[in-house]
């Protein structure tokens, strides 16, 4: 059984990623970050989202992104609110955490030379997502190039791949995907300003962007709105 | 005056490279990083070095590779000593980090974008070096590619380099660069296994490393050994 690692942040599309890599038979690494988030309801999620996958291996890594800041997700600014996705704005917003996923990756890269895995899982994507440049397919085709000269694994001949598998899909596509596959969208959290008792905001580009998933895909949202 | 972020780690070769990089005009931000490292005598040497180069804004960044391990310098394993560095090996020795610089890059490269740097600085060599693989110049080169892929300042049309002055010097070379720019090596700290007073051991990859660096440059060595 090969080992894949696995990046959950404990979002729908991180734990559909995870499901779609399980189908594939991968023995499946969770990799989740504490990287100075508004919230911790998404690692409680990530959690919740490994345990309902059997995941044996969930690793927690500690960084302090809040030493950089530059995003309303790492600093003291505010999350833009919304009444519906038609308001979404077409720039890059102020939730994009700078370089985030080339560290994650990075991470990922390192916790994969350690438990012997050849391929990395990450659940971006390019359609319906609030246009992070690092969720894009030419940001992960070179970052697995990057990742073939990075390593021991690298030099000794072995040859890591990066799966995006969500990249081309809608969020419809992607909620439907993932109920074939098990995932259970009430353990997921999505919301970047949930309540205290975690509770999503509804207005959010994350809330906004996952109840059209649910909307379009024509099933129950499971999602607790505050 | 460009902003540059630098890579310091208070080593010989990123503090020389720090003072080339005041050098040629930029004004650095300097970063390092706690990361679950044996010891935290090089963390006191980096604030000392960017004293001496007069840096305005240092950053300590936590991360805990401790949560993956897999080297000499972030699990339980011994550095391996030598009685001198004809003894050094020639495959990637076990102080080896894992990814150790994807992730360290990445971290600087959300920093460029916060601070409006277009500039990256990093001390690696890959003359008189350890082995890692990602201290070679081809990783280097896909790093760059990957970083004007991933912000927010590369889709608005700014180009980020990288730069690795030290890449081509044996260390001799490094340190005869260094005292023109006025580095101050008794502040710098190499050793991976000092003395808990922070002396050298005088036998591991890196003292040895060291110890040749000066013996080749002809120059006093400053280092303080247990």
């Amino acid at each position: 059984m090969k080992t894949a690692v696995v990046l959950l942040s404990g979002g729908l599309d991180s734990a559909t990623c995870l499901f779609l890599a399980k189908a594939q038979g991968f023995q499946c690494v969770a990799l989740s970050f504490s990287y100075g988030q508004r919230h911790q309801h998404e690692l409680v999620a990530a959690r919740e989202v490994a345990r309902s996958a059997g995941v044996a291996d969930h690793r927690v890594v500690s960084i302090d992104l809040r030493a950089i800041g530059g995003s309303a997700l790492t600093a003291d600014l505010a999350v833009p609110r919304h009444d519906d996705v038609s308001q979404l704005g077409t720039g890059i917003p102020v939730t994009y955490v700078p370089a985030r996923n080339t560290v994650f990756l990075g991470v990922a890269l390192g916790l994969a030379e350690v438990v012997g895995a050849d391929d990395l899982f990450i659940g971006v994507n390019a359609v319906d997502y609030s246009g992070y440049p690092d969720c894009r397919p030419e940001f992960i085709a070179a970052f697995e190039r990057l990742a073939n000269l990075a390593t021991r694994a690298a030099v000794e001949g072995r040859r890591l791949t990066v799966h995006a598998p969500l990249s081309n899909l809608t969020k419809a596509d992607i909620i439907r995907a993932g109920l074939k596959v098990g995932v259970d969208y009430s353990l997921t959290h999505s919301c970047y300003d949930p309540s205290p008792d975690g509770g999503a905001c509804g207005h959010c580009d994350s809330c906004l962007l996952r109840r059209k998933g649910f909307e379009e895909a024509g099933v129950p949202d499971p999602t607790r709105y505050a």
